[in-house]
């Protein structure tokens, strides 16, 4: 059994990630997906709770055709002590050898903590960033073709680009 | 879509709590096994890790044939704020209607927060039962019969058992 | 000025405690009735929340005639540093000299901070009880004459002695 | 009983602050006014300890003559977590059906919580305004026309103003 | 450098904690004696803050003419994770081969972050005992004998015999 | 026995510190140099655990053949409540009458707190100043100068400086 973990923070899952994904499992037999920050939600930087952000990603998942048993979803509060964070990850998930990362200070952390390192290709990062999927959600542009569709529906189910657009402007509660 | 969770310890998973999952999985679309006190582990009372928690619950799950289409294995820390703690568990996990549980407490929460509740038949609770188990391990008696085959064979190939029998004794850090 | 501090948990508020209220109002200007570990609710040791025994405890006074600019009523979570305790009380509290307490680890840890200490008689402590009252309440016992009457038609009218006879038994969460 | 809750950091309170509390006085029964963010003090943003901020209210109130029989003063500390914060905020207060306020984040916190809403006027926004008040201090500007005139003796009682002036520059601890 | 870490709680330090220390420092280079529970003072099991932990065992050591350049003082919280807690005296103290420790709990946290293991001799462990030596300090028994000559003229002179005796029947605060 | 705290970060320890500690050990019978922030690490304005900062500092002091019996090292985690911060600290460390400081919030907080205040010279602060040195880091610029030669190896031979450029860009975890 090779497993890996991916974490993320997930803020939508977009297709960049669903790309990540599947990469990930055609050289990995499981991944745990890692839901991070999970206890934020309701700002503009962290719009979904942890429970949208794992309903968002089972949709998609099913959208696609990957079965249930082929990963995990676990969400992980920040624990705010970067050497050991990853003992914190270990702590939370099932045991793995690889981690899927491309974000620097993760596959440092990692690193020295022993796990292998998966680097995955970029798939487009300019185009499926999370950080413009929130702001064409803010400013009314096309952004629903940037993620997998039962995605873009789920959001609007729950309302969560509207959320998004009231809680803009918040300087700080 | 009908879904509920069920919250728990787990330490370790038992047939009395495969019996609940069942009975509820034929009640309900999805389920959400909430694996409490996530940030536990090498204790008396929970000796296991969440992520070797949710590993030993897929693999008695994958044993009894059940998809992981129908469930999610969501860990989740204490809060400590009881008044808070349903509305701490809405934020982890996806949307739901019912909670399955027996806990008075646990009831009472829920049944403020507005849940719909499903108490499950007690399933032999005398003999199926988290603390006898644990104590059967550290008294080498019998405990293997007790939990899903999967689950015995997992906590032997970590060497659960005897995690348990060394921390005995361990009166307080 | 002479203002004072009377810390408790008032789980609940009984005559006992007014007693000391109103023997402190004798003494001193404006008295700060501290409610202790706020973040606690829905256990056997202390079944209510921060903001019902601030409800109670402003009923109980209104029953008594006692103004609302005689005192103040605030609500302060536990910091589980007992050597800081007093300084994180006095950042949550307007500025006081004199503190009524008995309880010998509050004395101490105020006397250490500076404050002017004020030891109240013990009004028949055997018989206005919070561990009895709560006692009682599980056991269906007489408990409405030991708390101020707008304290037990409060209690009843948020049905909070059938919450703690529905919680006993609860082990833990 | 028709109560609410006013949540604000009031840093320091302000005539702008003061009339929202009368506007919301002529329309409920009583008021809580929740002092949030509990935990600080001695920052720019944040100079005064939440003692300091219930002080500084009450006595606003006394200059205007409200009873202290008509509002609760309740400090609350951060939670960090939005989806749970009106839980937290239900767990501390007296219970309430009204909140008012005019930040987003809280509008939209508060409404999926169930609460009901109301919006007071702006009441002179731009000139009533804590961050500016706070700049003033520093810059020795005129400030004491903003505030209520029992605030801005308090301040200058506590030597407040020179606090704040006294940590400017101060990077980060 | 061969390093070693001696954890405890020193609650107070005494004789049998010494001949540990001396046992060690036959071993290694440098040793770092962690003092945990940091955040504990003015309990029945923790009566002395870290501060005064640090002082008496400097005091020990100049009295057995142990140079400050052969040992380490470090105090430590707690973090109540306990598969992260050896990751987490990593980040606190000076790099590290081997630990000295009885505890079965500590052992086994430490072999799986892969430390060297050195069981010192129990030297007396009877009769050096801290929970006996605070029982002693309560009954008025001698327990001066059983810790270094600097420790008990340092407890004296902080009267941290009266303070253990004055704590005592403090149920909660 | 005249004894005095020197607060700081130390990221690095430079020789504008160790002017400090020398200045102050001229001063004081013994320095309690204590090493704030200690939950920190691999950020770019915290690059270094807590236990590297223990050893950089104690290497330099060796080098400078200041004797491990005038001076104690103590890390210190993060409070985040300023008005209780100077009596967090008191609770840390063996008893002391002087604080060393320049940062004017850790001046105001100690003065409040009852502490004697010693503030250093400047000792060229624009050359020697921690910021200055991470950015050299990165950069590639010298950087070994500004430190003691004992911490510039130390650094080298935990890749410290390699760390660092290799978590630059990171945005946020």
């Amino acid at each position: 059994m090779h497993r890996g973990i991916y974490p993320g923070r997930f803020q939508p899952f977009h297709l960049g990630h669903l790309n990540v994904v599947k990469w990930g499992l055609e050289r990995l037999d499981e991944l745990v997906i890692l839901i991070g920050s999970a206890q934020e939600s309701h700002t503009l930087s962290n719009p979904f709770t942890a429970g949208e952000r794992i309903e968002m990603i089972r949709r998609a998942m099913r959208e696609e055709g990957i079965s249930g048993d082929r990963y995990y979803l676990v969400p992980i509060p920040d624990i705010l002590m970067n050497n050991v964070w990853a003992y914190h990850v270990k702590m939370y998930v099932p045991s793995f050898e690889a981690v899927i990362a491309r974000n620097p200070l993760v596959l440092r952390l990692f690193k020295e903590a022993g796990s292998e390192i998966l680097v995955p290709p970029s798939f487009n990062r300019e185009k499926y960033n999370s950080t413009l999927i929130r702001k064409y959600m803010i400013t009314g542009e096309e952004w629903e073709g940037l993620v997998p569709s039962e995605v873009s529906s789920f959001i609007k189910s729950i309302k969560g680009d509207e959320r998004l657009r009231e809680i803009v402007g918040t300087d700080k509660r």
